[in-house]
């Protein structure tokens, strides 16, 4: 592995390293972060101390998608201590933090001349093709064939967040079955056409590589809502290649990493954007499922008056019998100061209610992809003026002579002007991915090609392994109690559609 | 129907009249009772509006075993709206309260000469004779066929708390199959031999009642969670007689009745049974389900620092992520003033854990059975005293010189020392019933034989129709918002595995 | 001290003899409850130890007027078992609890043959005579004189809840002084018309009786905002007749009694009159003083919405930044469920907002005088009906259609409809009273006439003696700590106009 | 006014020119920021509007004293819009945004070349000898003089954060008055010498500088509680030489800044800091004071367990009673992870204490000197080995193996790690700096040598002038009910003793 520089590749030259470090300071503060992180992923750290010994992963060849932070670091760092060969691309152009790919390429014991960490095709700021050349890179293990005589080009187990991992498989498989790349047709995105490219380059260098690739995969494992929509559809349609485990709906997944981790840093983004109180304020979360839920409650926690809104009767009736205003957003539009959305829907604050609302108003998205703002209708406001104030926190000046400011240009704020999920919550959503990990490798034949969620036992586990670092003492079943209520003394305790 | 004393049916002459009036004080008060009750339950009054221009119930007879309380006062004047006729028992010895059955039993019309109510088998302090014996009489629609020309004895649908009145039906027949009815064994309790009994006298006077009444019944829909758990238990091994309706996991029942009811019913309990301050007090919650969040939240509400019991991995990480301690009770219990247990298992408090706790500690059941509390240790310990303060609040004495406050003699205290669910939560609880109720009857060929849950349609419908009353304004999907995500604009809105 | 009946006492022959039990189980059920209140007032119980072997109030006469609770039993029991001689009436002609001042009368180790406890001139429901004789009756200690062979003929101390003893005495020796008492002005409200009768009776049996006992009392300690404003009142025109302590203001009587007394009992007392669901409603608090900042916290502890209203900008502020609407009552009063006045002012819910309500709203006071609601505007309505739901709830019904419940005829809520404070907030400020009590007692010399606040090291000691009741651990400066910011290591630890 | 670099002046030729700007781009920067600011801070805004026609301040000419921050740029363009001349310098050495500095230099209509704004002095990262060369520098108004033709030299007002302005001053008048300037005595700190070199270098210069600035001194205001308790101390000892107004005792200032303002950016602070997930944690705080109250409310409403320790009882009731645990630092400190300070106390957090801490505990102050946390004790702990994880966050490394993690240096981490005070809460501080100085400025004949606190109705207009931007409604007493309480109808509304 050369170590150069992290803007390396290119798309003139995308067949060149993964990412490298010019020097050692950048790796050194990226350990550091990874030694604190460790602290705050405590699920992480037992499963090592729990499976160390036995080494369940050995021989897994795991290709990851997935953003490539410092708290993916200890994900990696773990799968690496349970046996397993890694390789990592990020999921997403913007979110590596460069410090923890740095140490995760150099390792926790290699240096810049010898490297002994994971290769890592990773960097913040990708452009597309670079992306995607990324991605591409995780499915050659040529090299580590090599080294092992091993029989195989690819992994044998995808580590996934939001699908594109298994998307670029299930593509090359594909066009390599029809035996060519469709041109890009007219409504394709930019992205798709990239992806096409890559593709296109595979086949002309050989007509069965991700066939191959495919064949030797174990399974998926993604943590997503998008990713996991995606497998239920390719499932329901047959096309789906290989089994897929959906982490996603774990109770210690979805509900922690929506509830507890939007709580935690909608106000810390709030905060680093715009230094405005919160106290006092009237604050709108749009939505009332567990990302509203979360928001709703770290917005009174810091004092605001909050009004909901909801097109669920059901969440309508929570968030009232919860004590919250639940309004249509045009009745109260102008009373608002900090506008939330949070409901993985489109349009849901249109150009309209940004028109009409207090001056300086601010716009934020936590909830799913920009369009949950109509951020491009914005664009199209007539006189309408975009004024950086600072990077990612933008004013709007309208012709009204009002302003309001946008966060993250309507991306998701809690990563675009926070930090993200805190370790202690990833540490849960890793915890179910590393399990999962587990399953595909050691108890394959109990998962035909489709969609799983992970038993019950596994989701107590992960929450399980939480408690000592919070001081949490559990109480346990006598033989008798349990009996009673029909359950082990040592779970599962409830019924699969408990809704905790 | 004769009105006299609500005490003459008794068990020397079990065949007497239903619920009847002496003079028409008590039932003037139910009505008054029931008028305000009606304001709270919006959900039943707007299925009275929706529903009774179509009378979806002509021709339904309801066999009713349900708590005879003021709201279930709104619920059976609801089913008469939409056209059923019906006979209603209470499904508890001591929970009728007499100016509900009074008033139901006059009718809003009738007069205590002629009353033009619905039979009522049901008043405070039954024995369990009685209470057997009006659980029969339910099912006793003789005098109806006989005016309406129907070649009927029994009702067509049943509307169960708990199971009872399934119960019998299904004991009758399988004595009746077998043609006699077992003498009682051992270890039957007292209520078993009385049931017997009741049974072996309907065997003596027809050998094919209880299967006539079975073949007619369209089905049965059931609200508690140890009702439904028996239906799932019949059908299971093949036993069940007739389709049923889980009514207790829609969301608009289990979520709001466990959580909100409690909230509000516990420290209404608290409250009245004791006049102790809340405020300051060290609070322990067993159990961190619905009913144990709605009750930490209202003892936090009221300024005490709760601490949580729990076995479950994944509730213990909740309620630690709600800021609140979990411990064993073992290692609190010397701290704790106030013990509220809300499990559903049993022994969670025992004899050593009282003899633990503080002076004057109180010790609270929310959860399910007396056994919670192990009130039959309790009842043994050397030299331990009961002193009554008032009625449902015994001091126990111990030799320690210390003393403990137990509420309800360990029944749920919600009901014995305060009221109960508020209206609007049964509004809730019991909409799911009505709708449910309408399902089995208007839409009979969908439902073989089998254990359902309703629809999440419907259960959304419930929600909607509580929302007006508590003044929230709903937002409606755009269709384009609604392919977005794949739903109809009109709902259903999630995922039959969404956890709310 | 014969005892007879509770009712023996009249207009008629008032001079019989104060509060009597014809039999024991009065008494003894008092006994219990005084019990059970101990354990709940633990800084009287501290005061018994601490100063029960010193005898402070040795030689001290309390002329004790306030609620004869149980809780006041408790003082009382405490001031005796502190040396004090003690003569009681109650405050209020409806607050006695008569299990209480019986267990008083015959005390705890009397019988009713041999009362051994406090002469108690109080019973719940005495006519406007009957008080105020009974007050009359608290300053005729000439049986203790003749028994001790005293030549006082009244007490030395008052404790005074509301200020009426004060006053009788005040108008005593303005009429005593005048020669004369006056005839009734055509304004004197009936209840002044009696205390003219009194003294009028008084003056025709001794022309100097309350001219003595004024010269004999060393003074009054006072603990309500009414009471104290009065005092304040005195002093300015130069009338006040021995010194006061204004109990009323010390943090641990204003906070703690206002703020928790209220946040426990105004949902308690919701709860007992209207069992209506406070989750999810709308509830409006008129008033963010302590009461209103109790009040709301309460509700929204329950899962309300609250409303506040304010006139105090600063009030209001604080109210907006603990997340409440402000609003005026009139901008939302159609879309209130509950309204709760607790702003010790007049006319706060007007008779045009009553009839702007909803339909069944509930109106609440817990602020100060009926007239913080206009009872009698309400009174006046054309058409109006007033239903009596139970004792303390009723319907008025207004030819609009609409009905509004009004709780305690729009006087104290949590005295009528709940039981008042709970037993340890009447812990601190009776400990407040009885540390008065001994202050003037054995410190006379410091306190010339005047009104006066206790000194903060004693409402930092009411504090400390309620800390272990709760398992509070306090912290000890060290005495570099103490000197670094310029207190005592033990207090006092703040300026006076600290805010808390 | 030469504008050049803001690092010009200097210790060697201390007498060069105020902040300065190269280019204008920071002065942009400070301009769009404070644009932004004056959104959130109404009350400036506000008294621009009501006092900007009548100029109360026209002929003020104020040296101010404060942290030269975004907010304090809105402060003093306000006092510049009332009629005021200004000269300003920071009263800390690192607190100055250089971005505010320079707009406010550069004026909202100036130029670089051509500035029309204040004479600031004050840049990040100020030597003390550039500090206090800074402060004697608002003092110098000789040009000023020069253009008005004025007699005078210095200013006439004093606006003062901290006292280091007024202490000049009267350090100043005591040395001319001694005729000599002594030398630093032994223990005298390195500022205290670095003071007597100003002073000395001024006497050399002129033998009265300070007294005549003094004569013309209408007094000061002063905002913090450090600065307050020096004013008393000189008044209690006859040395104040001008009137004083504390405004830090203002309800709008102290429960505003130190309630609202620490629940904001405590959580803020440890976000940036260290990104750890606060839901779930063991809090501890120390002091439940107005700091504490609002950091204690913080970090429950993002979900952590509070425990508080305190030394004042009462303080200590009210945590019970607000449902926290209450505790000795010992007695709970192996359990907590994460510590904050909030007494204004010393030696609260022990060496002792953080060498029995969790591994990576976090220990952050919000109270008020370094001191609060034991950091010199730190500094000497044998084998203690500190790390800087990024700037403000230090890992303590002990022998032990365990870590601490140390904010801000032990320093107050919501100014090091966070931002400060937001806008709306310092909006609520300088409104009653601007409302004290128009008092001192144009009631002085009010205001003889002293130590004042705002009268309540100035007060209370700081709150209503903060309303609106929050959407509240003031309700308005009638005159009947003002009257019924003895106040105005548009207050002050309170006594002064009341505590809010």
């Amino acid at each position: 592995m050369t170590i150069t520089s992290p803007a390396a590749p290119s798309a003139e030259s995308p067949s060149t390293a993964p990412f490298a470090v010019a020097d050692l300071s950048l790796a050194e503060a990226g350990r550091h972060q990874i030694r604190l992180a460790e602290n705050e992923m405590p699920g992480l750290m037992a499963l090592r101390e729990e499976f160390g010994p036995t080494q369940p992963l050995a021989g897994a060849r795991i290709a990851g998608s997935l953003h490539m932070t410092v708290q993916t670091a200890v994900l990696i760092e773990t799968l690496v201590a349970l046996g397993a060969q890694v390789r990592w691309a990020s999921c997403n152009i913007f979110s590596t933090q460069d410090e923890a790919a740095a140490a995760i390429a150099v390792g926790p014991n290699g240096t810049a001349d010898a490297p002994a960490g994971v290769p890592v095709f990773a960097w913040k700021g990708e452009t597309l093709t670079e992306y995607w050349w990324a991605t591409s890179r995780i499915f050659d293990w040529s090299a580590e064939a090599a080294e092992a005589g091993g029989d195989w080009t690819g992994p044998n187990l995808i580590l996934d967040d939001g699908g594109d991992a298994t998307l670029l498989v299930h593509k090359g498989v594909e066009f390599e079955a029809a035996g060519s790349v469709p041109a890009a047709a007219e409504g394709d995105s930019e992205e798709y056409r990239v992806i096409l490219d890559v593709l296109r380059r595979s086949l002309s260098e050989s007509d069965d590589r991700w066939t191959r690739i495919s064949r030797d995969l174990l399974g998926v494992t993604e943590e997503t809502t998008t990713g996991v929509h995606r497998l239920y559809e390719l499932h329901r349609d047959g096309d789906l290649l290989f089994p897929a485990i959906n982490v996603n709906d774990s109770v210690t997944k979805s509900k922690f990493d929506n509830k507890y981790g939007i709580r935690h840093s909608l106000p810390d983004g709030l905060n680093r954007a715009t230094d405005v109180l919160i106290g006092g304020k009237v604050a709108l979360v749009a939505g009332y499922g567990d990302v509203g839920k979360g928001a709703a409650e770290a917005l009174r926690g810091q004092g605001a008056r909050v009004i909901v809104t909801e097109v669920d009767p059901i969440c309508a009736l929570q968030a009232a019998m919860d004590g919250y205003q639940v309004a249509r957003l045009e009745s109260v539009v102008g009373d608002v100061d900090i506008f939330v959305s949070g409901t993985g829907n489109k349009s849901v604050i249109t150009t309209e209610h940004m028109l009409a609302m207090k001056h300086l108003a601010i716009v934020a998205n936590v909830g799913h992809f920009d369009n949950e703002i109509d951020m491009d209708g914005l664009a199209h406001v007539d006189g309408a003026e975009r004024v950086e104030i600072k990077p990612q926190v933008h004013e709007w000046r309208f012709p009204t002579g009002r302003s309001i400011l946008v966060l993250s240009e309507g991306r998701l704020m809690n990563l675009g002007n926070a930090t993200g999920h805190p370790s202690f919550v990833m540490s849960n959503s890793f915890t179910n991915q590393v399990l999962a990990q587990i399953e595909l490798y050691t108890r394959r034949e109990e998962y035909p090609i489709g969609v799983y969620v992970l038993p019950k036992h596994l989701d107590e586990k992960v929450a399980r392994l939480h408690l000592d670092a919070l001081g949490v003492e559990l109480t346990e079943l006598t033989p008798e109690q349990a009996a009673y209520i029909g359950v082990p003394t040592d779970g599962p305790f409830k019924v699969d559609h408990y809704r905790y």
